[in-house]
């Protein structure tokens, strides 16, 4: 079976130019077919104070309102993307910048409003991805580079969380390919002790679970660990969190991050 | 021969929904391969102002510098490319955006300084232009829609007049394909009488010298008709210049607009 690495790049190296220099310059020494799933950074909201576009709220939620999802389509599949494409072209690795309307990759289907309308955000279906273009793409020696906006099929782009593109797209693609999903942030992996900096090598689903109790893995750490958990069950091989300057070794699958099993 | 359509639109439909939302179900009913390129609209102009960053002149020529670069990145790779994108795949057509710098399709040189340094403005080669991996995407059933940007190939993105690279596309995979271009704008073709809007049915390379010396044709169409006359001396067998609600009469080489021959 090919082997496919799909690697998913959020937080703050989004922000910081120096870093994902780096970190582009790494990613494109990692040798076989890759693909990479980017978040928004802090661009967005930066530029949307520019723009006088304020986000909005309800009950501790952002909702993507259509001012906000012009900001987001402008920022994730125009700035960040083609940014993050040429950067990666400059070092040799042949990249194409896709949101999930391009070619059709991800149809999603605007959430259903039921406490909360979250306004333009999308959800995925596994068994809806484009698979079979993305495999072209990636035998052609491409690497697609997702931002984190896929569509309603009737002519709206829609917000997607990039870690569940990067799950979602990992899932799918199982069916081809023997996958590892690589999360990297600005964290050496899942940590148990914040201030020592201790990383917790390796959790299975029993472990997750006493971790959730103990509020040891907090809130925003959730649905990125349901996100891993997700895409284990769908097939993908192998889930690690780590720290986006150690992209390499997780993805070689070093002693580095957290290895997510089942 | 295999055939191929490539289509510019620009001007005031690119800034008008509704215009833009007709115009593109009328192409998504046009058969065959096609490409579609845009280009950026009023719409980043508004934005500009938005964003407070102050459009740049020497001697009256547009500067692309490093606030507008970004600015039309978010603009046109975004915003712009990904609304035609859905636009489109709303209407059945397969459409993938795409700049140039992503699968590397149009690498350019940054405009050597002379008189005048243009900022971030990319200069194509069209021996250059990614023809074999577009040429898979045609036969993916793909429809390649260019946002006027191109790449250095060192990380930076470039502004690049959408006319040329109309042209350019065109012109390098005539090699391939049996090219007709279209260019679709406000206007209904070349006009000799912009009060009557008459029309100047066939424009060869005589009389346009003629007509420019008559200043008939002005200033803002003669590098539209350049382009038009590099694309015929490069293969591409048919250009034609016509208004954009008339795209299929036009790609289907009826009476419409103007025809450009050599």
């Amino acid at each position: 079976m090919k082997k496919l690495t799909v690697i998913k790049i959020g937080g703050k190296v989004i922000d910081d130019s120096a870093a994902l220099e780096l970190f582009l310059k790494d990613l494109a020494k990692i040798e076989g077919s890759k693909i990479l799933v980017h978040g928004g950074g802090k661009i967005a909201t930066d530029f949307g104070q520019r723009l006088g576009i304020e986000p909005n709220y309800i009950d501790g939620r952002r909702i993507t309102d259509a001012p906000t999802l012009e900001l987001v389509t402008m920022v994730y599949a125009g700035l960040v993307n083609k940014r993050i494409v040429a950067g990666l072209q400059a070092n040799g690795l042949n990249a194409i910048g896709l949101s999930g309307a391009d070619a059709n990759i991800l149809p999603a289907v605007k959430r259903p409003v039921q406490n909360i309308d979250y306004g333009f955000v999308g959800d995925l279906d596994v068994t809806q991805v484009g698979v079979e273009q993305l495999s072209k793409f990636l035998d052609d020696g491409l690497t697609p580079v997702f931002c984190p906006l896929t569509h309603d099929q009737s002519g709206s782009l829609l917000n997607t969380n990039a870690d569940t593109i990067a799950s979602v797209l990992s899932s799918a693609l199982s069916a081809l390919f023997e996958v590892k999903l690589v999360y990297c942030f600005e964290q050496k992996g899942v940590l148990s002790d914040f201030t020592n900096q201790v990383v917790i090598p390796e959790i299975d689903s029993l472990s997750y679970q006493k971790l959730k109790e103990e509020k040891i893995i907090n809130e925003g750490m959730i649905p990125k660990m349901d996100n891993a958990f997700d895409a284990l069950r769908s097939g993908v091989q192998r889930v690690t969190i780590g720290h986006y300057t150690a992209v390499q070794s997780l993805t070689a699958g070093e002693a580095e991050g957290t290895v997510i099993t089942l």
